[in-house]
């Protein structure tokens, strides 16, 4: 463990390729020019902001991750995107109204320059939105070598080394895992066969790693979660990771959920209301597309929570969990929830919870975050599933037979521990009972 | 560390002193006898209902606690007191109003068999409360004398094998460290010149300590933190630690705070208020006692949230700490914090936490957990500062030179992996990469 | 004016029949038995607790309602009910879970002896509820046969001078009004034939009225808000009104809407959802049934917050209102509103409210002086639609060709001004402007 | 009644004389220039935006009441100020950041010509500002003659045709009314022996009065509710009324207040917490003009519910009131409110506000009705209290012998009728039985 993991360096240029150029992306893509600019910081952003601890408490060793690590800088960073409304990226922020004029107007002319390629599009996927720029082909295997092309094509014209592709588009109508999304031969035939359980996402995802390009997808769509992808991305040898950038009433969530945990408080019932009114919000209001967030943001508290493992604690309580479209809220969604707990001999308390917050703002970091790090993951030589990205993700994957990590802090030591392990650190215990024999002689 | 520490067994009965026999106490007690006469779970106790995971998550081991450390079982506890009220356990439970009759009926006569001895008590300490049963002396060199004669009589009279003090008595004014309390000579001698710094607290732990009895402060009191105490607890080899029970707001606030700074989230300010009615409000309504609470949470988020270590995210934000005495709210204590956060490129978000909290239901488990490992940790052979118990406390106790973990997830590590090595179990680390190293062969 | 209006005293017994035998009623018929008993208080009733200023400011005078006007008492009160459980009023009470026992134990050969009649029940108008004891028979026409004799048989048995019925049933599914509720004859026509529009409460309604008994709707339900009804009740000189109890967050509602609109404060948005967790919440998570629901609780906003009339402060905001059934909650329902203002040159702020209210608690006292007040109406010679009572109802009905007044304040000054008009004396306008003028002098 | 007042017509201009140009006096300011430009409405303003209801619901009469009434034209309006700290209207609103710049840039010229005029000050009425520019005289008596002389230069300047004075400063220090208060002649033989009871705002107010210029009391200061000033009003014949803009916390609690007691639900206590990071914050973190302060907001409370008249519900309560300076918030003031009632039997309910309120956008409409409504009196021929614009204060000043109403409805009905009073319509009383005696027919 001491020597670490041969990690190549981040040399030349990474290229990040989105479907989906909406409020979110954008808002990333913004930030990192103006931050370049001098005109604001990556505030939110673990790689960029977060420290680590190395060492003994005594040391005093207490790096930034991104000077311990090493990152692709975000100067290196070549942004591209497909979209279905055309629109460039400063037309999508003046839409989305997340960022203020004086974090457009000095970076208009960059944010011009981004226009999206045309979208693979199917309306059965998701129904609130309007479609004026998709691709057209007689097959989705068709599609599949569009997309391939795309990649290839920005590569050689932005002179990219790396690429990473990271989904930020909308959330797709609830679809289970089915035969075919078993096998990668079944899933190449029903690309073929134009089978209508193969969701864009996939598509995607399926042209990324056959181009050597790591897939993460940061909506609760089944994606790269699947049997057949996740084969495709072990043969191929490209890191994959989902689902559900980590934001917003989830996150909080996952820091108080273990909280509760910690201390053994139980629980007999958990309401969470969300109103949120920008695209999302308008998306979600369409019941197939609520199912897929549904199912991702009622797994956090079961997990966390779970009545198997503390049946006098977690075996018996109510969660219900609600996302309503309310324009007034704009970009600003705002979550409530309602936590009914339970103490010493059974006696009842509760919590209220009324964040505030922004999605574009919460999201823009972890998806930065999620990009540098899938990037990291493959100069590591890591490939498959990246369990340790868990700390980003709504919903993380898991190799089969392991239960996912949802606890925030765990997450963290998780990733953390992980940065050790590649730079050759020792890893954190917390122990530090020799801090006090010390002291004793 | 593969062979853990040699515990010595827990046999025989543990004898519970606590000076201050209020709500909080009485919980605990009535509580103990409730859950072994199966009326009643012991809710929010870790060392009760807390499970601990052991090896990999493949191997699916996670014991409960209590069965894979040797704790002192409920049955073998046995409870003293000291109080200046003179009512018994009964008479308080019922004054105080947290538990219900169904609880308290059925063990009536049993708490009504806790009566307290005479306590120490000093006014210029503690403004608010009317003394009945104090105990008077020329000095208070001879007060520690009576203190420890107690001690050795409940003992015998009670057969303990083993014996924990434990301060759940009400905030003391608040009183800085001065020379007095440097070294274990000069506190001895102004004991004996009846040196006004010398609080009752003081004279509680160094009657415990002085007889090998073990001395927690479940209060923000200036108590076994101050050099001379400490000095006396390696010198004796009795384990002490402190200090104030972690409930509440700022049970909370170190489940929230951890959160923000694991996502690297700024903050600008934090405002938090509690109302509560009970005793524990009304003495906190005087200014000095409310000084010394203060101080105790303030630190909470300073510590967490760190402008030294983060200057773009911590370094200019403003906290306030208020606590109003509201006798409509009886024990169920309220907080209400309101958090200003700031995110991606500095926008701001709004978090409010509304804790409808009971404050004696929350503090009993603690107490109770506190008890059970400090007395394992005597039986480990440990002594001094038991920093690993941090989890429990508000203001956790460390070496100087260290700085104290507020974190509670980061409390919670260091307690399980404490357990583990105590245990002769591999410590966790959360790294995990080898589940995938398996399963790409 | 001054003479007012010839009353008829109140005396001899008044029965009070009320369809639904629920958490509502039996609190109500409870209560008056405890208040009867020197146990409690009848706390949010206005006719027994209310007090009404008369002449001048400087006169002091300000009776209780109840010295004021002659209303029935308390003591003459006889309940009697139909439900399709048949647990008496005791059993209600314990499975609902809304008073303590020492609210019930003194009282409990009381409420034992309130056992309901069968009821007239019909499962297209509500999905959620399991039926053991509903009347058979071969037509609607038939069913109001036996309730008029039910009505009858319980005058005669109980010794009634007079009587009021008040509904206090599950909200029916929602009904349009059609031509079958248009004319007494289309109505008595549709009854005969079994039309499946013709829904239990109006059964009751047809056969109160034409039974001499006024008829008040706790519920939603369209019953005495049709056409037919209504000329039903003119030709028979009998009080009708309606609809749906105001409680809980519909109170809050049209305390704050009001102030709003008195300050020409804008709205943007107003979003409130309800956990509840009784049978009124299982109910309600029948679409059919929230929706009779939905329509009312919208309703009251639309009116109070009217975009024609102020097309610059209201036309075009978002109004959702959630209902949840929550069983962690019980009877104790829950609000929460978040309000989005805008003030001075549009500015926006918000206001977000919590309201952890009891529904049974609150609609109690309601449903009693809506049963007093009923049959001051009537002595007082009044008939037809009582407007005046507005007070109390969610979705106050008038006449038609006139708009409901919502806002609370309006209504308490209608209630107050037609009391006092009742009795002779002068209305209040608040003006005042004299006690200025004799100043001068 | 029915003829009305002889009204003056509006005619000329009307100088608003402002003691205190900060952010609440120029907001007003600002937003006057831009709603005369077009750039924004007068949202908030009841003279404005506000309609009237006239004669019977069904004629539909129901003008916008600047149109009803003759108030001066917002174009008429000039405005003048006096300040210690010599910033010109401009300067203050970027400072104070309430409004944004599309409401300031089009107008700066404007607002930069409204340069203060150099202000009475003493420091011990205010301790924690700064002082620049403050009038310098041998005794009070000459700070009065100075202060005649600026009102009259003003009016000549300006062309005044009316003026009247409006009291925008910070709140000053807690001072009892004492016997140099009591009658005119102890008033100015203390100013002239400056006597410390004297405070700038009587000075203010004494030279305005003398003036023939009304004046109002936007702060909680004790000024025109004394007796000497009182009788000085009624001798001069010049409408005068006080105190502190009805804004915030309070408008919320006295819309909340009267529906509870409208309902006659009782109150167990009422909790409220303020925070605020503007200047008036700054000035309300000194103690002594914190109680003035605190004075003015319990009483809202403690008239509304009162225990005399309601000895049941609201004679023992636990009321307090809390402000904290909290510079994150800046201008917007934010309250939380914990309220605690119960119903029926005595049954405990819970309400909590959260008020994200924006101070000077909630005073600066009130400011501008209040100037206006003062006008009107005058020219109405009403002078000395003017209480029925209790309305639009905290705490409105009424003759000796009477109680002031602080209910927000009651407040309105009696601004309402007052207006209908003046222009001889029918009063309103809601009592409308006669549209149903006309449905009869």
């Amino acid at each position: 463990m001491a020597n670490g993991v041969n990690v190549k360096p981040a040399e030349g240029k990474l290229g990040i390729l989105i479907p989906g150029l909406g409020a979110v992306s954008t808002t990333m893509i913004a930030g990192v020019f103006d931050i370049l600019a001098g005109n604001g910081l990556p505030i939110g952003s673990v790689t960029q902001m977060g420290r680590i601890r190395l060492g003994k408490r005594t040391e005093k060793r207490n790096p930034l991750i991104k000077d311990f690590v090493p990152l692709t800088d975000l100067k290196d960073i070549v942004f591209g995107a497909w979209d279905i409304h055309g629109e460039n990226a400063y037309e999508v922020c003046k839409r989305s109204g997340v960022l203020e004029d004086k974090h457009l107007e000095p970076i208009r002319a960059q944010l011009e320059a981004i226009k999206p390629m045309d979208a693979v599009f199917d309306h059965s996927y998701c129904h609130n939105l309007e479609v004026k720029h998709a691709k057209s082909a007689a097959t989705k295997w068709d599609l599949v070598q569009m997309v391939k092309d795309d990649i290839k094509k920005f590569k050689e014209a932005n002179h990219c080394d790396r690429m990473i592709m990271l989904w930020c588009g909308s959330t797709e109508c609830y679809t289970p895992c089915e035969d075919c999304h078993e096998t990668i031969e079944a899933l190449e035939k029903a690309m073929k066969a134009n089978d209508p359980r193969i969701s864009p996402s996939m598509i995607y995802a399926y042209a990324a790693i056959t181009s050597g390009v790591p897939y993460a997808n940061g909506a609760p769509n089944l994606t790269v979660d699947t049997p057949a992808l996740i084969q495709l991305a072990l043969r191929e040898k490209v890191a994959i990771m989902g689902k559900d950038f980590k934001t917003g009433q989830t996150l909080m969530k996952t820091i108080v959920a273990p909280g509760l945990r910690a201390r053994c408080l139980g629980l007999n019932g958990w309401f969470s209301t969300n109103i949120l009114g920008n695209r999302d919000g308008e998306v979600l209001d369409d019941p197939g597309s609520f199912k897929t967030k549904e199912v991702s943001k009622l797994s956090v508290i079961e997990h966390i929570l779970d009545g198997k493992t503390f049946p006098d604690l977690y075996s018996n309580y109510c969660h219900k969990v609600r996302i309503e479209y309310y324009p007034p809220r704009g970009d600003a969604k705002e979550g409530w929830d309602n936590i009914d707990i339970f103490g010493w001999l059974g006696y009842p308390m509760q919590i209220k919870i009324n964040f505030l917050c922004r999605d574009s703002i919460l999201a823009a970091p972890v998806a930065l975050d999620i990009a540098l790090s899938m990037d990291l993951a493959m100069r590591c030589g890591f490939y498959g599933i990246q369990e340790w990205l868990s700390f980003f993700f709504k919903s993380p994957e898991v190799r089969e037979g392991l239960y996912p990590q949802h606890d925030l802090f765990i997450q963290k030591t998780k990733y953390k521990n992980t940065l050790r392990y590649i730079m050759g650190e020792d890893l954190i215990t917390h122990l530090g009972l020799d801090y006090y024999a010390e002291e004793d002689k």
